[in-house]
C-alpha cells in the first residue's frame, strides 16, 4: 500500500479526465491532493494528444452525452495504443437504456485497466441486470456478510471477461482481479451523503494505476483503502456545526495530508 | 414547516436536474444535505427514462442552450404526464432575447407546480418587462414595505395565470399561491455574497415539493425558510478570517444539521 | 494598488465569462469576492447581448470546444466593438494543435486588453513553442533570477506584437506592457495545489480591468498581487489538518476580506 501511495507523490502522474461537470472540480482537486496532475479537456478533436502526453485516463460516464462518448473512445483507444491505463466509472448505468448501450460500447472498444462502480453498476455491466436508481447503489444490491461470497465471484467474473480490474464501492469494499480480492472496510456512512466521492476515488485509482503500472490490483485496492481512510479522518474532524460540505473539504484535505506510514497503519483489509 | 422538512428527510426523494455547471455541485449538495438525492443528466436522449425514476424535476436556466432546453422540454413533459412536480428557475431571463424566448417556450409547454425566482425574474414572466442583470436582481425592482403589496398582488396574478406556486426570493421572499401569500423575512444579505444560493433553493424546492405533493405551498415556503433561516445560522458561525466561500459551506452544513423544531422556532414569517 | 482595489468594491463590474466548467464555480465566488458580479453563459445565441449589459469578458480556454469558440468570438468582437475589456486565460495552449490554433484564431479576430496565462502558456503564443503539459507550467520554463531579464523582453514584446497587457503568473509574476514590468514576488507555492487559482485570477483580473479601464497595466497588477498576497494569507490560516480545499476557502475568504491598505502594505514588486 505504501509503495504505490508514495510512487504516485514521486512521479506525479498528469491524469487526462473525460468526466462529469457536477464533480469535475473535486476530481481535479483530489487528483492535486494525492500528488498527480489533472487535464479535464474533454473535446474529441484533441483528445489523442492530451492523451499521449497524460499518463492515463479516467472515463467517468456521470454527465454522459454523445459529444463525451465519442471523446472517451477515441482518448481510449489511443491509451490502449500506446500502453496507458484507463479507468472506467460506469456512474448511473442501468438507469437508462442508451446509458448501459454506452456502457457496453465503451467495454467493447476500450480495454480497462480497472472498472470502479457501486455494487447497482457493477452488477448491471456483470449480469445485464441490476437495480440502479440514480448515482447511488440500491439497498437490494448491499454487499454484506451474508453475499460477500457471492459478491466476490461476480467480481472475480467480470475481471474475467473484461480483463480489468474490478472495485466495488461501498460500505464494504471489493476490490478484486481474476484470482484475488481485498475486501476493504475502511470508510465513512458519511463519504454517501457528499456528492462525488466515488468520482474522486476513480480520478485517484487512474493516478495510483499510471504510477503503478506493474502492479494494477494493488494500486487500485490502495487507492480504494486511502479514500475510505481519509473518509474515517475527515469525520473524526467534524464539529457539532459541520455538515455534508466541511466534511467534503475534510475529505480532500485528509488526502492531501496522508502519508504512506498512516496508510498502511489504518488500512483494513482481507485478502480473499 | 417541520412536516414538510421531515417529510424530506424520511422519503428521500431523488431529483432529477437539468441545470447549469456553475452551481450544479452545491445543488447536489444541498439535496444530500436536506435529505432528497441528486441526478445531473442532461442529455434529452434518457431525460424521460430519468424523470420516470425520479420523484420530481428541477429545471434551472444558468447556462442554457439549445441542447438543454429540448431534455428540459423532454423530462417536463414526462414529469406532467406521469404526475411528477416540476419547478423552474428563469435564470437571468430577460437578459437576452432568445433566453426570454426560451422561458415563454418553457412555460407554454410544461405545468410547473413552482417558479422561483429573483423579482426582476419574475417582473420578466409577469410583464414581460423587468430589468434583469445577469443573475442578480437589479436595485429598481426592489422589494420594499412599500411596494410588498403590489409585489403580492403579482404574484398571485402569475401564480393564477400559470397555475403554478410563485416563490419570489430577496431580502424579504414571498411565497403565494392565487390565494395565499407567505411574506418571509428570514435571511442574511451574505447569501447574495455566494454564488448559487437561489440555484440552490430551487433543487431543495423540488426536494420539498415531491415528497409534499398534496401542499406544494406549504412545501415551497418551507423550503425557502429553511434556507433563509441557515443564510442566519451560516452567519453567525462565521470568524473574522471567514469570507463568502467559508460561508457556502456553513450554509450547506446548516441545511444539513437543521432539523423541523429548529425550522419551526427560527421561522420569520407571516401570511397575507 | 490600492485605488484599483477600491474601484471595483465600489463599481460592482458585472463580468461575462466564458470559462471551463472544472472551476467555473470558484471564478464566480471570486469575482464576488472581490467586490464584482458574473455571469457565466456560454450559448452563442446570447452571447453579444449578455456582451452589452457587461462591463467586461474574461475568456478563458480551459474546456475549450467549438462552441464555446463561437462564443467567445462573437463576445470578444462585440466587446472590442463598444469598448469593454476583454481578458484572455490561453489555458493548456500547445498541448494540442486545435488548442494552438484556436489561440491563434481568438488573438486574430479579437483585441485583449490582458493577456494572462503561465510561462510555459505564454511563450507558445509567444514563439510558436513552448513546453506545455497540460495546464500546469513546465519546470523548463520556469522563471528564475538568471532569466528574469529575458523573460521580460519576451512579455514586453508580445505585449507589442498584441497591444495587450501581458500577465505571467508563476513563482514570479511578471505583468507589462511594451515599456514597464511589474516584477511580482507575491503568492505561495500552495497555490499550485489547488485547482483554478490561475482562472480565479484571470476572472478577478477582468474585474480589476473594468472597473480601472484608464490603467490595465496596473489594474493587472494589482489583481495579480492581490491574488498572490492572498495567496499569502491563507496559507498562514492553515491548521496541521487543512490540505489543499481548504486552502482553496481560505484563498477566496482572503480575497472577500482584503482592503486597500493591506493590499498596499503587503504588496511585494519591483519595477522594471
Amino acid at each position: 500500500m505504501r509503495k504505490q501511495l508514495e510512487t504516485v507523490r514521486e512521479s506525479h502522474p498528469l491524469i487526462q479526465n473525460i468526466t462529469n461537470y457536477v464533480t469535475v472540480n473535486d476530481c481535479a482537486n483530489i487528483l492535486l491532493a494525492c500528488g498527480a496532475s489533472p487535464i479535464m479537456s474533454d473535446y474529441v478533436g484533441e483528445a489523442e494528444e492530451i492523451a499521449a502526453i497524460c499518463a492515463g485516463l479516467n472515463i467517468n460516464m456521470g454527465t454522459l452525452n454523445p459529444d463525451t462518448v465519442a471523446t472517451m473512445l477515441a482518448a481510449g483507444r489511443k491509451c490502449n495504443e500506446i500502453g496507458h491505463p484507463v479507468v472506467l466509472d460506469p456512474v448511473g448505468v442501468g438507469a437508462s437504456k442508451w446509458r448501459t448501450d454506452s456502457a457496453r460500447l465503451l467495454l467493447n472498444e476500450i480495454q480497462f485497466s480497472v472498472i470502479r462502480g457501486n455494487i447497482s453498476e457493477i452488477k448491471t455491466l456483470a449480469m445485464g441486470s441490476g437495480t440502479t436508481k440514480g448515482v447511488d447503489a440500491d439497498e437490494a444490491d448491499a454487499v454484506t456478510e451474508e453475499n460477500l461470497d457471492e459478491v466476490i465471484a461476480l467480481a472475480k467474473a467480470l475481471a474475467e471477461s473484461t480483463g480489468s480490474v474490478i472495485a466495488i464501492s461501498g460500505a464494504t469494499d471489493i476490490v478484486a482481479d481474476t484470482e484475488k480480492a481485498y475486501v476493504i472496510r475502511n470508510g465513512h456512512a458519511m463519504m454517501s451523503r457528499v456528492t462525488g466521492t466515488g468520482c474522486m476515488l476513480s480520478a485517484m485509482t487512474a493516478a495510483y494505476v499510471a504510477a503503478n503500472q506493474a502492479t494494477p490490483l494493488e494500486a487500485a485496492a490502495a487507492a480504494t483503502i486511502a479514500m475510505g481512510l481519509c473518509g474515517e479522518i475527515a469525520y473524526e474532524r467534524m464539529t457539532e456545526q459541520d455538515g455534508n460540505s466541511s466534511y467534503r473539504n475534510y475529505l480532500i484535505d485528509a488526502i492531501y495530508r496522508l502519508d504512506g506510514e498512516t496508510l498502511e497503519g489504518g488500512a483494513n483489509y482481507e485478502i480473499r
